[in-house]
């Protein structure tokens, strides 16, 4: 490992994701130190106070952003904030001279993509990523390198689903006016891991189908709980995307990539760990509940892999390009959807 | 079992498809005899005519399916011929007082569909069933029975696929040219089955894409070598459909049914046997080469039922209207394909 | 297929698997005709009685078993009847001139065994096959070819059960007193297994241990409701039995081989069919009921088998060696079971 | 988190296993922290200065054991050395006063075993854990837990497999002449897993057989590279072991509990991943290389649960008597394979 010096990092957003990084952050990613924490919200200062409290730490707490940034040494943030502080808040860290995690969505608004762009260019020392875990998932890891190896022949169609466990409590509907959508807030990752797996395509028309399966009251956002889409890349390259908020039987991430030489399928199961159950139920495993439990570990070298690039300063395969197409292809599937017409981009 | 009288049948056309019907009706089910057979080609006669012998019959055998209509006491009659010929043959085989069953599909143009519907209509005492031979298997008609018991509650998503393995002759290709493309040629089981399975909603849009990822001499047919679609139904269903000539690993056939309290997934892995190798390559199981192994058992059940149905007078379950609706919505895929716009259907 | 003359069959025995061999030889087997049943209970002649009838056939009933042998132009009988009867049925016949198929095990009595022996010894134009389904079975076969073409190496080590679902009657108990006990009655499939696809090595010694989990009423009999066995071959090959009457998920029958260069598992989930529900207990499949399901098909090739070999005069390859060693073994392993001591065969 | 003074570690022995606890200790787990390390060997020595200076923390670093038991301030041991040292290592360690980790098994003489066990009853204050790393992972955990809760009724029967790849260099065959042979290196995990899962019965009699199925050079040690044996506990309690050294698809660990009421199986497939490959050799996943992989987050559980239960004064679940019943019936597995007999405890 490189010996160049432990970044400092601030933390901006505690809510349950921005927890995971702030603890991955305090004791588990070589070469980082959370050394601040940034929140509005009282509740979420009193965590991160106990927290470094914890690890007999000097708590640095501020409700302020620009408080933060302002902190003495600091090196880099990390962004946990709603999708539609994104922009700003990265534009305004590149201009304070820090490096910035953020998570995805980067934004909902494509000019506003474009603006953080262009701020992060004139800032090339600075690195800017999106947090786009799925990639650095060991799973999804050795699928990528089977498929450069040419394990598959030639890679030309993704089937790539993100299905949430139905929460009866309906706690993300509270969020769909603000959240995109469904295939801005889920489908996001399965565009970027199919552009990924598929040698990054240029996307060239899109459609997109849903319905309201059990959320009814998504109607008032023009939203729905259940929605499908067929994404065409130049190249003949073809994407097929399914997102879902209603399934009952866990979190099922799947992506299935074919080739011409053949498939690689990762998640096909959800299995919550190894037992295997047989009972009168038939023979059984448990699911993981959640995103949480399924990217625990890819959290964690997501985060390790933006401190290292900084740190030996090499360059990150994941680009604020990629991240702006997401969105691109994400704000086309959502206009297909209202729309019922196919969408050229 | 009724003691009604066993049924007389003559087959038609006796290439592979047939040639497994013929040995059906020979000798594994119960009240069909099989008396004659019926092919253009001296060879597909003369293999009939050693069938006929092992079995100890005698074998009648007709070039001409005018003579084989003709034949002495003949019920019923099998079709298994080129789709173009369906239409004419069923309604001559009606006018001749047969009972019939045909080959999927009924046919690629919608108004011959509908005049063998009106011919058929004409003569209500007599069976016609086309060989929809997936709803006959034993696990689909578990899934349909566990649907109609509420195991996953209201069922509103279908993804169905068929996909075959990858044959270096490209035999299919020969066929393109009448085949109706890979939708109306491999997808149509798919929506009959999409349909039975969503409780007969009724299609009002769809929109398909392809690539040819190996057979780029299918250009010439306007056809694809792999294809998706969405077909959206009304009441809020949807279904995705994925057809393919290019598997690598075998032929995987597999449907998914999603409620809002489950989902049930047919043929998640087309295991050719119960057998699992431990070696160099990891975990694994060998998968059925084509159709033919999959549905085996599903070929003979679905005779048994057309001629249980003749027999027992009592009405089929699958209608020439069901066959109508997969053809209308196969034609409205591949017009989709050709033009890249959602069809109103 | 031969033109040989069809086989005229009389079957003795129409309980369970009596009716399933009855209604096999009825339609289902090309070269066999069933002409004649006998059967000490009316009950039993009542059944076939009906369906002689269904299939428009003269019913041939006997109650005595001397007079089915004694039916005009008798080619052969088939013995599913109690375990004790077995080998003088047999002997019987033989004399008679009739080739014999005998549900396993042939005794369970070593000198019963070698007196049938030394009788078919003396008809070697007569087959004698004992009815170890399993080695008929399509997955079984398919391990079996993979292990002869070398597909896992030198196959040195068996592990194999026969577990069947727990019946809160208790229905197997009633046989407990003759059945011979857990080992002779269940793991004498193992047994068989365990010696054709490790090669007929010679078993040197066996161990076995069991318990009452829930059946206590066994004790009567010295019978146990769940058995485990070591069973040490020469050449250093091995094998491991494991044989239950408590599973709650259903018959598990299931038989790993282990080579010097791979493992094959034959049944490693007992799936019913080819359905996945994934619901609130997770993702599972339902199970097999019983060996009636698990080996139907086996069932036909088993007797179509044994049928082509008399019609074709070709050699069987099980023998009524196989047999005797399977009781031999079993035996031991009871043995082992009561004095608690490994036994040197 | 409880706020306890941080424990001061210090580690002997620096082979493989050696190092992934001084890095699980150096900076993965919290409450701990590694400030010493132990060896005879200068490249293991060498090893270790780097670590602590990639670290930034001064290496302290000692050939002699008695030395590091001396550094300042130390507060417990972790044993990673050749198992003949264990018992003095062990007992040398509470004499200095430092709690004790020590890599299983305790030790191949049951004489040793109780030595320390009289010693450790001296020193009640002081905590002595054996790493059976298995009871720390997840599922197994998981396991344990669906039993007490009742989930599979009344566990009665384990079978447990430890498997290992098959390795052409033959390194184990080096230490088979001090590893006590394949039960006590290998068994003794699923001898503990056996017990734990079953509720502590007590052992009443084993048998054991094996096979030199590829290492022939084990004749000299009478060791062998497969061996199986049942181990029979009071109350009806019963397990079946296997052990290999041969596998050729990877490391296969795996444990199926059955209960009166259902089956629990733990890693039936040793899945390196989710990634699941469709292709020429069928569907299939890649396995796991070794034990490495498999419990590499039962290792850290592990360390943490150890010095948890220091910091919190708390007792340890594991104790010096499930090691010591280990090795007890381990050797009598030893012993029963040797003599061909049963042999009672």
């Amino acid at each position: 490992m490189s010996r160049a010096r432990t970044l400092k990092v601030g933390i901006v957003g505690l809510g349950r994701l921005g927890r995971r990084h702030a603890e991955n952050l305090m004791s588990r990613v070589a070469g980082a130190e959370l050394v601040a924490a940034c929140s509005p919200l009282p509740a979420e200062l009193e965590w991160a106070r106990a927290m470094f409290q914890v690890q007999l730490q000097v708590p640095h707490l501020y409700a302020d952003y620009g408080a933060l940034l302002a902190h003495d040494g600091l090196d880099a943030v990390f962004l946990v904030t709603p999708t539609s502080l994104h922009p700003q808040q990265i534009i305004q860290a590149l201009q304070a001279g820090k490096h910035v995690f953020c998570e995805k969505p980067l934004s909902l608004d494509l000019e506003d993509c474009r603006r953080v762009s262009a701020e992060a260019a004139r800032h090339p020392q600075l690195k800017v990523m999106i947090g786009f875990v799925r990639r650095f998932d060991a799973s999804y890891q050795d699928a990528y390198k089977k498929i450069q190896q040419g394990a598959i022949g030639a890679p030309f169609m993704v089937y790539s689903q993100t299905c949430d466990q139905y929460d009866p409590d309906g706690f993300f509907v509270k969020f769909a006016a603000t959240s995109g959508g469904i295939f801005l807030d889920c489908s996001v990752h399965d565009i970027d891991l199919a552009r990924w797996l598929l040698g990054n395509p240029q996307a060239v028309r899109v459609y997109a189908g849903g319905t309201r399966a059990i959320h009814q009251d998504l109607q008032q956002f023009q939203d729905v709980d259940n929605g499908v889409a067929i994404c065409e890349f130049d190249n003949g390259k073809i994407a097929t995307f399914y997102a879902s908020r209603t399934m009952a039987h866990g979190h099922d991430t799947m992506t299935e990539i074919t080739g011409t030489a053949g498939r690689l399928t990762v998640g096909s199961n959800p299995r919550k760990n190894r037992v295997e159950i047989a009972d009168v139920h038939g023979v059984r495993n448990e699911c993981l509940p959640s995103f949480f439990e399924r990217f625990e570990d890819a959290f964690l070298t997501e985060v390790s892999t933006f401190v290292d690039a900084i740190r030996r300063e090499q360059k990150l395969e994941l680009t604020l390009d990629d991240a702006t197409e997401a969105t691109r292809i994400g704000i086309a599937l959502r206009e297909s959807l209202l729309s019922g017409q196919a969408v050229l981009l």
